[in-house]
């Protein structure tokens, strides 16, 4: 390919096992990688050939200001370089890929989406909760936790306990969200889990109630869990994926 | 391995390229395999030691029963097999992966999950239709569209408008669930859309509104796309990943 070219692309949970084929493909292709700071370096290893630039948020770090990102994608792919733009879990949950699309388009680059394997689905599920479940939860539902009124506007828009509810970067916020939640009408007895480091060995799961979540201590380091909340967190699929899951069950 | 062992596997939207590494390494590593009708000839291709068992529903021909699809992969484990049970999109989305794996907890039989990329959002991604975009979606629904009673109750329990609503198995039902959703409060001119044949060559998109999607004609073959409701759909990302996007602005 002689003209630049950027492609958007999902990383997966974390771990180079649940990258898909052609995302594996396009790095080892790339000129270029711009990653945010979840992404795992096993994954920003398989970029052999690549200069790799972290634009995300990192202890002490500002994260590279969103215009700033689309310039860098722009310029490089002006410059004839394949360009891979690569995120945690799926580009287009909560990754601010349709914002950068469109500047792509607006500028004239060619670009493609790569889907990933969000976090929201499989953090649960190799922990064991399926976000769906028959007779249990025939559907779910997928927020950001970092911002408390963006969460309060969605909750006043659910009715308590039919459909599972996921949250992504909610683990700093759980206290306040666990609150908001039970003043929406949710059980203090809802079935609740986080799960952290999915798909590494280093992967842990905490499961208890909703009402101990509001309670419940992690470790600094574990700012990047995904919460669960419904009556699958409570289905009884303990011990799988051959991880050692270490539960509290509080 | 000698003793028998079954993953679970998402296979993705269809094509080969959004299969995960590790899904297709077990699938090169499978004495049988058993999968939905759904999951794509290509796919099943890179299972090359092993046998191909469907257990989906096929023109013609029903489902296997859940029980007998159990006692399947138990037997096969059982019998030291190495057995892949290959679903469509992921295995925990509408895929009765959690029946299936409490099945073989029960029945002592080691398993893993391997998650793959759900069609619920790599369909409208691919399209070009990201779930989430700042200041327009804030998260995202996933229901299954196959029982009108279910998509009921769970149409009681949104707040219409802010959460862009995904469905899966809809399209047959459309025309009902367009009009469940006008008479649960959706606005007739909320842009909807269909997407057929994700990932592959046949991909194909209509756009319109929700009043215009109970009026949709679509090809009878056509019975597994994705829909969409939502601000996002209108969103203006025409033309992405290759694919002649053909569009019905109804």
């Amino acid at each position: 390919m002689s003209a630049g070219f950027v492609s958007l692309v999902g990383a997966g949970p974390g771990h180079p096992d649940y990258l898909t084929l052609k995302a594996a493909q396009r790095l080892a292709e790339a000129d270029v990688v711009f990653h945010d700071a979840l992404v795992s370096t096993e994954v920003c290893a398989l970029a052999t050939r690549a200069l790799r630039i972290n634009v995300g948020k990192r202890a002490g770090r500002a994260q590279t200001p969103q215009p700033e990102i689309d310039r860098l994608l722009i310029e490089a792919a002006r410059q004839g370089m394949r360009v891979v733009r690569l995120k945690g879990g799926d580009p287009f949950v909560f990754g601010r890929g349709g914002e950068e699309a469109l500047a792509l388009q607006s500028a004239g680059v060619p670009f493609e989406i790569v889907p990933g394997v969000t976090t929201a689905i499989s953090a649960p599920g190799l922990a064991g909760i399926p976000v769906t479940h028959r007779g249990i939860s025939p559907g779910f539902v997928v927020i950001n936790g970092s911002d408390l009124a963006t969460v309060e506007r969605v909750l006043a828009s659910i009715v308590p306990g039919l459909l599972t509810l996921v949250m992504l970067m909610a683990i700093g916020r759980r206290a306040a969200i666990a609150g908001q939640l039970i003043a929406h009408g949710w059980s203090a007895a809802m079935p609740a889990a986080m799960v952290f480091g999915a798909g590494t060995p280093e992967m842990w799961v905490w499961r208890a109630s909703l009402a101990a979540l509001a309670a419940s201590s992690v470790p600094e380091t574990s700012a990047a869990g995904t919460i669960v909340i419904g009556e699958v967190a409570a289905l009884p699929l303990d011990v799988i994926n051959g991880v050692s899951v270490s539960q509290e069950t509080a």
